[in-house]
């Protein structure tokens, strides 16, 4: 039977390499890393590993790296923390109308808390104009949270240019690179960011793994509080398997970086070419450039993306209609809403992610029954029927 | 070599049925559990079993769980959660003393956003006296946060009639049963408690994993904000592996914990016998009787605890001074301040933790090497020879 993940967004299968790194620590060095004795020692020279490689990565130091247990969190630690460090320097926050819900919803948090907000909107395309970053900032301003790809549409931000915008200005500046992170390169000292975050299960590392970059001197109070693991900023005991596998994960993107992201570039153009080439009324979501490597995004006309999913699904074809994380709600995208995408093409959306089991050949398999299976539900649909007797006029 | 562990309250190795439950959600069911279509299915229905498991271990119905990612997680989110969403009702929050730093950090910080804390003192034993948990309630107290189990000197609060205090009152009631669970039976209708935290690595399971019960109809907001994961209650991917893993210990918890306990409470009392047998000048610490199977704590009299670790350990026996999460602070311990210990009692304290591969026969062998051990450090310790000039006289 045909299997084909195009959903690797919602999640990635943890790399042999890593899962192998992660295994000695669950049953055999299982000690605690904070301990004195000799199980702790084992355990905490893992973590310091891990801590390199994932600054690595990123061009950081280790020190500047704080583990966390999802890019949730560290979503969450780096806005509430930051606002909380600096809520005597000023009351205004930045961010973007596309970013994920775990930046946008602490922000509202913060708002009923009486901070105040600029949500700025992005073009057609997904993209923010650094110079409405530049008018929105004011003498107020403590941070500005804009994501480095957003997760559904893939639109690579353009970060330089808007990190500079902050630096001018003294703004602290977070990105959520969740979607990001492995797939392009994010050298934080290039970006100029001053808060970063990441996570493993995005990148073939475990789930429950994640990080925080926060540029050395940035004050930042911890969310989850109580002992002093992670230098006091990120209270609980080290999840240790995770965050080997997140260190492993971030080693082995480092290496093939450039290498894997023009595969699934190669394969994703593929992928596209052929649909756009079979099946009629497609709609090409995001930036058609400046967009993740494996992510491809597109509506299509007169469908519902529910029922596109389900019946790809029996054909044995894994695609998303969007954020995995918001999926079971089944509401319409606000991502698609801010880029201005009509209500009628937003339904119909279908995000593709590729990963690593992903082939040229199945392409077409993946364009003929989209074809099949857009025409069986067009078939069914009153706007279909209504545009076959008018729109064509 | 000699290798015993007697730090198993520091962490736990995962039971081997655990690891080959969590085994196959790496990289076979490595799907996202909120997936629509099939990589999701078999991740979400190890997600509603590892739910029902756990909630069984407590008792509770399986929507009552929210899994988190360390009790750290679990506390502040059941002491920030609640405190925020009933804060409207009033604004005085009782705890106690001896409570685990991610109870006693997050009230701080409640207290310094406006919230009134009673920080209930405990009795030499380390248990708090129910009348006057009664006395401190007012018409403001909106919530009571009391520990199971200390994780140091192992004493046993008496639960049930502390939660029938606060029943009459109508204040919510939550326990850090983290120590405690698995080890003692945790039954949420019986002990009436509103909210307990529990963690996975104290009992065989993954460390990454821990819940907090959540009595049905308790409003709680939450402390990672994001995606629709745990019902809005905590966002971020779901970590399956630890949660799989969480719910394998918990049924194995359930199904062993008389035999468990009561073996370890076997080992323990012969090791404490043979220590007090053997090694002069040992003080016992915590309760006699309502105290944890599997924990000793003792002070060594004329020696620092950090000097008898670091001996202990080049003899192959792993203790703890007290609590990992904070034994690389090298402070005293608060615990054995809100006992009353004498400041050079408390510096010279062991904690034990048994587990697993505790064995009779090395109660002898770590006796002898603690007699060894001692009498060697206190032929250094001046306050040992003043006792044995003038002490003694």
């Amino acid at each position: 039977m045909v299997k084909i993940n195009l959903d690797y967004g919602a999640a990635t299968p943890v790399d042999p390499a890593v899962l192998q790194a992660i295994f000695p620590f669950f049953a055999e060095h299982y000690g605690n890393p904070n301990s004195i004795h000799d199980l702790g020692e084992r355990p905490r020279l893992a973590l310091d590993e891990a801590r390199e490689k994932v600054a690595a990565l990123l061009g950081a130091g280790p020190e500047e790296i704080i583990f966390t247990s999802c890019a949730s969190e560290a979503n969450n630690t780096a806005l509430k923390g930051l606002a909380a460090a600096r809520k005597n320097k000023g009351n205004h926050i930045i961010s973007c109308a596309i970013e994920h819900h775990s930046v946008l919803n602490p922000l509202r948090t913060l708002e009923k808390a009486g901070f105040k907000l600029t949500i700025l909107p992005v073009d057609r395309y997904g993209l923010i104009d650094p110079e409405q970053l530049h008018e929105a900032i004011t003498a107020e301003t403590i941070l500005i949270s804009i994501q480095a790809a957003n997760p559904e549409i893939g639109t690579l931000q353009p970060l330089a240019r808007l990190t500079a915008v902050a630096r001018e200005r003294g703004v602290p500046f977070h990105t959520d690179a969740t979607a990001a992170a492995g797939f392009i390169p994010l050298d934080v000292r290039d970006l100029d960011v001053d808060l970063l975050t990441l996570a493993g299960d995005q990148l073939y590392g475990p789930k429950g793994s994640a990080a925080l970059y926060v540029r050395r001197g940035t004050r930042l109070l911890p969310l989850l509080e109580g002992g002093i693991q992670e230098k006091g900023r990120r209270a609980g005991t080290e999840n240790v398997p995770a965050i080997v596998g997140l260190g492993e994960a971030a080693a082995l993107a480092r290496q093939r970086l450039a290498q894997h992201s023009s595969k699934l570039a190669a394969l994703r153009d593929g992928l596209q070419e052929k649909l756009f080439a079979i099946v009629p009324h497609l709609h090409l979501n995001g930036h058609p450039r400046l967009r993740l490597p494996h992510n491809l995004h597109i509506s299509v006309e007169f469908v519902e993306g529910e029922a596109l999913l389900i019946h790809l699904n029996m054909a044995g074809i894994y695609v998303s209609s969007g954020s995995t994380c918001t999926s079971q709600a089944l509401k319409s995208s606000h991502v698609l809403q801010s880029v201005g995408l009509a209500p009628e093409l937003a339904q119909g959306s279908l995000l593709f992610t590729l990963g690593p089991e992903s082939k040229a050949e199945d392409a077409l398999y993946v364009a003929e029954q989209l074809y099949r299976i857009a025409a069986l539900l067009r078939r069914m649909s009153p706007l279909y029927q209504k545009y076959m007797k008018e729109g064509k006029a």
